[in-house]
């Protein structure tokens, strides 16, 4: 795709960002969301914005379907449907099949079921095979699962042997033990989130795929940032399992249900532990022990939240009309001229990047440590220019194509420039520190 | 409290029902639920009715909170508090104490963790404990999770020992093998229903919970069927655990999380391994490894669905201001009522009562064999007397005092008769068969 911002100096101006807009091919999805007026929007990677059309589902769900159809709206408005109608409809932003995914959950607990599986399986296949590999920088909910998910099996080996060397293991990649020192023979699994949640940093998906394989692991991968963000294409990855969440990128709603995606190879091998009765091969059937269903199904576990769950669907066929190679075009020139932005019009301020400029290593966010970052935060909030604080010292940005512009970064690092030049975060009370990411 | 229904004969009439309900106590209560004018609601436990105001509580999350509150709303709007702030609501109708409860996850997670939880206490105490007693006529899920819980910790078992008699095991009571005799030294944990789904039995809670302790294992409760239904006085009978749904007779809406309860002795006892970060001590620290809280945040996990979740506090709050000794009475008189008039007016048709006539052990619902029940139940719906069928061959007929009346099962079952008297089940389509109890 061509560049469409096209700056007609050496820096970039308000003026080339209204004409980028004009340009943008994907301006016309602004329309499809209710933003308040007075607000710029940076944070929709950690909760998106309302679509069009999310609250009169969840009215029709409540009033009607709960309302008058009651109990026969499990059948008729299709809720017991609705975790694999909306998870092929996922499938397709990430490179998924049919049949290979659905909604349901959180992330954190689609999380546990693909560990414990891949786990499943290597205790099969690799019995000696103990590590499971995740990063210390990785979102921290995705080390506590696999932390719980150990922890819970050795408290099972602890009782019937007390030899070393037999326990689960959880080993974090860091600056000091880099993947590729990390990946022996002992890892069981990598699991990994594909876009940093703070940096913005991207893994290469295939090669990390590739790595973990040739080291006879499983790859997970976390697309909590990812999907709807970035192209991603887990079957050409050959991925074995990824999980992710859809009320950031995907608009989905506060909270709305996660997604969990098994390559078919996997679907039929072993149990996940989290076997409720929606995992079973025929709910219905009121049987007095479990039998796994032999497909997707085998992911899901219990009744599911139905209004935050139809309100999914309104968000994803919004994403689904979007062309993915156009979202992360835009996507990258807006974090280019985020990045372009802060070097050329806040250069004196103590702003250090810390997200990756090589396109093929960034997400959909730009972040900058500050050692004020965050009352600096708040101070952007109090006007309106809403991104979010993480520690530690970090003002992440995140740019959503679907609905946010060229002159919208623009006014943003503006803001940003005026309140460093004038210490306006001074006085800033910070109301969002404990947000939900 | 004095018997609401005064028969003016032998026989019950429908006159005697209008006069119930005229000097029936809750009878205000039903203004407060939006219910179709032609429907006979008899599956409030399997989804309660809408209330007032829970429609209008979505919408304001969907457009005020999320709209244009958007991540801010995490503090200002309260989201993030609300596992716990309708966690003691919850509590005040199941005999907890505040900061005993929170609503989170599904009733079947909820079970896991209770289950984990319990199987790591009697690891440290008790290690040779290993079943985990529970009922063959529990609702599946109950018994799947159990099952699953254990097929994962032997997994891990299996990797280190070949040992026979190490492993954990799932034993159901049943007819052959009752509780006192199921009940031996080898038990972990009981896990039972408070009311079975089906046959709306009870057990006496306080003497299975003593039974348990005196075998050295642990009682969870499962309160599906109970919560806003029946008394429940959990400290009272010293129970350890219990899970419970918000779907049913508190009418938070389809899906809606449910709750768990855990004795306070408990809390800070061991990990659950679904140990997301909602259960971390600081989760907005962003640390690199797990510390619990040690508190009831612990047996929460991940980010939950916001709309969902804010509904359930109306149906709490309606279930809230109606007393739970008055609902009761008029639940059992209602369900006598069921009882009486299928015997005084279906007399000569195969019903077989299958729940108990004693009320100590009767729940809220009334369940009958008919040999052609699936077919019945399906025209029972078309005529507007929604119940609902379980295999095999139950109807059931659930009473939820706040909106169901003693003319509404009177003209319930009259709709019964005409249908077995005139063969009608045999044109019916059944619409509801997988409906999610």
């Amino acid at each position: 795709m061509t560049q469409i911002l096209q700056p007609t100096g050496d820096r970039v101006t308000r003026e080339d960002c209204v004409a980028a807009d004009a340009a943008n091919p994907l301006a016309g999805f602004r329309d499809r969301f209710r933003l308040p007026e007075s607000v710029i929007y940076l944070d929709g990677n950690s909760l998106g914005a309302l679509p069009v059309g999310s609250a009169e589902r969840a009215a029709e769900v409540v009033e009607k379907e709960w309302g008058t159809g009651l109990i026969r709206s499990w059948n008729t408005a299709g809720w017991f449907d609705l975790p694999r109608t909306l998870g092929d409809k996922v499938a397709r932003l990430i490179g998924g099949n049919e049949g290979e995914c659905v909604v349901t959950d959180t992330t954190t607990l689609n999380l546990f079921k693909a560990l414990a599986s891949a786990v499943r399986i290597q205790q099969a296949e690799h019995p000696a095979k103990r590590v499971i590999l995740t990063e210390r920088d990785n979102f921290p909910t995705d080390v506590y699962i696999a932390e719980g998910l150990a922890d819970f099996l050795n408290s099972a080996i602890e009782r019937v042997s007390a030899e070393t060397g037999t326990a689960y293991e959880v080993r974090l990649i860091d600056e000091d033990l880099p993947l590729e020192a990390a990946l022996d023979d002992d890892v069981a699994v990598v699991a990994l989130s594909h876009v940093n949640y703070r940096t913005g940093a991207m893994w290469d998906m295939a090669a990390v795929t590739a790595a973990a394989h040739d080291a006879g692991a499983l790859a997970i991968w976390d697309l909590a940032h990812s999907a709807g963000a970035v192209e991603v294409d887990l079957n050409d990855a050959d991925a074995d399992y990824a999980v992710g969440c859809t009320y950031k990128y995907l608009n989905g709603g506060p909270g709305s249900p996660a997604f969990v995606w098994v390559n078919e190879r996997h679907q039929a091998r072993f149990w996940q532990p989290l076997s409720g009765w929606w995992s079973h091969a025929s709910p219905f059937a009121m049987a007095d022990s479990y039998t796994p269903a032999d497909d997707i199904r085998r992911f899901m576990c219990g009744t599911q939240p139905v209004t935050s769950l139809a309100m999914v669907e309104n968000g994803l066929d919004i994403a689904l009309a979007a062309d993915m190679t156009t979202v992360r075009a835009v996507s990258l020139e807006l974090t280019d001229l985020f990045i372009r932005l802060v070097r050329e019009r806040c250069g004196e301020h103590p702003l250090t990047l810390v997200t990756p400029e090589e396109h093929a290593r960034r997400g959909s966010h730009a972040s900058f440590l500050h050692p004020e970052g965050y009352a600096v935060m708040a101070a952007l909030i109090e006007r309106g220019v809403i991104g979010d604080y993480r520690e530690p010292h970090v003002l992440r940005f995140g740019v959503t194509p679907l609905y946010v512009g060229f002159a919208d970064v623009y006014d943003a690092v503006e803001a940003l420039r005026d309140i460093l030049d004038t210490r306006a975060w001074d006085a800033a009370e910070f109301k969002v520190r404990n947000a939900v990411t």
